[in-house]
């Protein structure tokens, strides 16, 4: 199993352990996307779980996860009809490096709302702008395809609007239509929003909490990001994630370290 | 000590282990408040740091707290000069009752935002609407001033709006001016938001997730809640809260069980 399944798959080794090779294609030079790594968590949580689903996820992140071997610890709190809590931590090299308390639940796929909000369209994906960041032949432009609103793009070209928004089509580059795993990479998939801000280097998150709040349809994501404070080296970046049949299926909110220059 | 400090006052009693006692004034029946015990979580989680602020903390509520004696564990997860991570847990009964992931920082009470979303303002506080929930001689409203904005609250007079949001503003009714203890109380003080979109009923939450973002200034605070989805019984809850001084303090979402009653 090639791609994001193989990328993603996690070995059990023993009652609440499990091994995976992490994968150096998610992630920017030795960095790991934190998206990438929570879907690792989701993997070894729902395997644990009865319930297919990760409707919670609360994220800390204490240190950088490298590329290579590294082990899942899950340890259950709670075991219910409606829901499952287990805390799971990523080890590598003895220490914990991530760490999350991960709900798994069951959602209706046929559910209809009782409310939901609305957001605006954004351009149609042709009308949408690529780049690339860093090296193409590796990493995480080799496997996500985001086209983002150039509305929202301004930083690109040195003229960041001033507005911590960013909002994108998002999908894998391979065959693999949205479900709950792959949520947890689209949350965190979209540059930092404060490089509209004037922002520029490594932007670190501290913390990040998701909610899958749907069974996605098949088709492109999209992405709606925004940020309501910059101050004090800190900033918040929510991501809703809606579907191609215009429904919110995630929504996440992290705080993360402005600027900071990662050598 | 009385009042909120009295009640939410930890006593340490080992490394990494502290006693409490949980009091029902901050709560609904025998049911304790979340924020109430998120507030107690961040006692011990600021005692067992060398950071004054608990900028992130994601919480799952397992169990139903009741009032009376608890116990916390502290047990560390990375200790940093930017920030501290712990788990937190709260443990009555021999059994976890609430765990979070608690990040301590140090924040600047003179930080100039980068950006700052800005919010619409409330009526004047003496325009705005109270209600007693259930026996005003005990519980949360003995605690709690809240004054609501009438054009939310149409859900008391059984005409719901339809919208799940909810916006008031809020103190103690002690002396007690805002902090990042009392901001924890603050992000769970409104009643549930699907009160305006028909549910009725216990509400539990059962993951919630709120960052501090500025030490507030003394007066007022105001609480901004809304939800962006409800459905298959599950709903979101947003707040923001905003100091006398205009600037945003503190973010939360819930992710809760919509209307499910109680007994």
């Amino acid at each position: 199993m090639g791609g994001f399944g193989g990328a993603t798959a996690v070995r059990r080794t023993a009652e609440g352990r499990y091994a995976v090779e992490l994968d150096a294609d998610y992630g920017f030079d030795e960095a790991l996307n934190g998206g990438y790594l929570m879907a690792v968590l989701a993997r070894a949580a729902l395997d644990a779980s009865a319930h297919p689903h990760p409707v919670a996820t609360a994220t800390s992140f204490l240190r950088v996860a490298r590329p290579g071997p590294a082990e899942l610890w899950v340890e259950p709190r709670k075991s219910g009809r409606t829901a499952d809590v287990a805390r799971v931590t990523l080890v590598q090299g003895d220490r914990p490096v991530v760490e999350a308390l991960l709900t798994t639940g069951t959602l209706d796929g046929d559910a209809e709302p009782v409310y939901s909000a609305s957001v605006d369209q954004l351009p149609p994906v042709g009308e949408c702008v690529t780049f690339d960041a860093g090296n193409p032949a590796r990493g995480f432009a080799t496997q996500v395809d985001v086209r983002y609103d150039g509305a929202t793009m301004g930083w690109l070209d040195g003229r960041p609007s001033g507005i911590p928004e960013m909002r994108a089509y998002f999908r894998l580059r391979q065959a693999y239509e949205p479900d709950g795993v792959l949520l947890a990479l689209a949350v965190d998939a979209l540059p930092p929003v404060v490089l509209n801000t004037g922002a520029s280097g490594w932007a670190p998150t501290v913390e990040l909490t998701w909610h899958m709040r749907a069974v996605p349809a098949p088709g492109w994501l999209t992405l709606h990001g925004r940020g309501r404070l910059v101050s004090d080296g800190w900033f918040d970046e929510e991501v809703e994630v809606w579907d191609s049949a215009g429904r919110l299926v995630a929504q996440s909110r992290q705080i993360a370290r402005a600027g900071r220059n990662r050598h």
